[in-house]
């Protein structure tokens, strides 16, 4: 494990820009940290696209893919008719343990379908969940789920939970992360029903360190490493995040902009404003990992740039490197029994 | 009515900082706009707030009440219990008709409580909510429900769109405000099984401008009038607004004040961030208009300064004399046979 190279299958045709943006992202990745790539898509795009590039010192392998999963297609359709669309390939190398992982920008849909179907989920996992790094104040921190499951039973919550706490110790470096559950009230016994019952399970979890419940005004902080959530609210909570911050953003410039003097003073703090714009910038994080499946899978944003391919890429290595998933197989099977109960309850 | 001065009952004991915050508040509208009012809480505190004031030209009358509501009881006891909270005598003032709405920055859920079973619902209103003035890129928008129901029907989320309906109307002084869902994709169907249940009851609605769903990110940008959601995602996503806006610029004052260049930057261009801070200020609003109820009541948070509890009162008087609460008993009533079929059938 410490001596072999990780390999990581990369979706080239995912994501709005395609080739002419994840391949350099790739080939970044694996010159800046000793990564094996397998490029899967059309073999011609492919190699047209490598003609731009310096690959000296990069070990890769273009694995063909006849087809690509289209963004106004139904997870499910593109699961069960698109055998050669080249996020199923991706996946297949995975399960045939031909990749350690794989990294997609493309319908992140039919990464949740495929990955969770054709890789498998970790036993015990009901649920694989989408865990997004968001930046805060200091360290950044794990929102989960952001899409993948809208409709959420206590048990799916209290998993989620627990798969990201593996995840929190290797992207922190630490070793106990503070694990909160998003509510609308700091108080035990707030929060909708949902809530009130993952309360009940995470307070009796086994190796984990659960702190209680957080509010949607602590998500920013810095002072929790891992927010819990159905995947209806986080995705609300990651778009609004987005999307305020951007307004915020334009209302600023639009005022600063309105007079001389202001646009002077803008001039002279830019350096502060980039080093602020850095911190909100998500290509810093690369991607979100899809938590439960056997192996490591990346989803990025469809409007994934250079550095966010290459981040999500190394990412994925570092997982590998350090056996994560492992330990998220473990802390699920610790607390197995209590999963099995609260979904066995009719609540 | 176009003739008789709105009459509002102010708690004057509610909020943090009580009568020396709430008392010049309630005068200062009383003065600009005319304004009757009855001045609820322990008489011989407001009398001696009262000696700190000019209150020349304003017509009020003092209501004791020898008890207040504290932030740690259950609104549930406050209501059974406590029978001279100054909360509880607002309300029965407004029951009385000696007022034509209260005002309070106390304990929301106590506001909601008494509100509900003292003043009592609009008929055919199942759940009163709680709508906050939020500020976007454009105009204010109406984010509703943001805490007083965390578990919802689709029913209930119908008649948070009509209610919110002659508010929003009131508020922009349009015609036909946008309604949308919040929802985590814009096509219908995208949601979890609430929102897609709620989407089928509004397409069929009468009377109102239904756009469909709107993602956290249409939230301010002010091209949705009205977005409704269920208490527990709503409050969610005003914390996080909350939180956000000043976690980023707690980290851009720390990035401008590293350098000297960047300090004098910001100097300069602090004019422009002024009037940023003015548009993501909530005391411009005041207050949340608590719907559904027999007539109009406005919540303030507890942190509300002088400026919020002045314009919490000129927005209650506001709606009074624009029979906003009529139109809201209309639009509920021209959609009764939907909703409560909605809420026979199971889902």
């Amino acid at each position: 494990m410490g001596i072999k190279k990780p390999v990581i299958a990369v979706d080239i045709m995912g994501g709005d820009f395609g080739p002419p943006v994840v391949l350099p992202g790739a080939l970044a990745a694996a010159r800046s940290s000793n990564i094996d790539l397998l490029l899967v898509g059309r073999k011609e795009a492919i190699e047209l696209e490598l003609k731009q590039h310096d690959c000296s010192g990069v070990n890769f392998e273009i694995v063909h893919a006849a087809e690509v999963a289209l963004m106004n297609e139904q997870p499910s359709d593109i699961l069960r008719r698109k055998k050669d669309a080249s996020i199923q390939i991706c996946c297949r190398l995975v399960k045939e343990a031909k990749a350690d992982g794989f990294v997609s920008a493309g319908h992140s849909g039919a990464s949740v379908a495929c990955g969770m179907f054709i890789i498998g989920r970790v036993p015990g996992v009901e649920r694989p969940a989408l865990a997004t790094i968001i930046p805060t104040e200091k360290n950044p921190a794990i929102l989960l789920d952001v899409g993948a499951n809208v409709d959420c039973k206590a048990h799916h919550l209290f998993q989620f939970g627990l798969m990201a706490h593996p995840f929190a110790q290797d992207l922190l470096d630490i070793s106990s992360p503070r694990i909160g559950l998003l509510s609308i009230g700091e108080e035990e016994g707030k929060g909708n029903n949902l809530v009130k019952e993952s309360y009940d399970l995470f307070k009796l979890a086994k190796n984990i360190n659960f702190v209680g419940n957080v509010e949607g005004r602590d998500l920013f902080t810095g002072d929790v490493d891992v927010i819990v959530s159905d995947g209806f609210v986080g995705n609300v909570a990651l778009k609004l995040s987005e999307g305020l911050a951007g307004s915020l953003a334009r209302v600023l410039k639009r005022e600063i902009f309105s007079s001389t003097v202001t646009k002077l003073g803008a001039w002279l703090s830019k350096s502060a404003f980039k080093r602020f714009s850095r911190i909100v910038d998500y290509a810093e994080y690369g991607g979100a990992p899809l938590l439960g499946l056997q192996n490591i899978a990346i989803v990025c944003h469809g409007k994934s740039n250079i550095k966010a391919i290459t981040n999500a890429t190394i990412m994925a290595a570092n997982y590998v490197r350090k056996g994560t998933n492992q330990r998220l197989t473990e802390a699920i099977s610790a607390n197995e029994e209590l999963s099995r109960y609260s979904k066995a309850i009719k609540h």
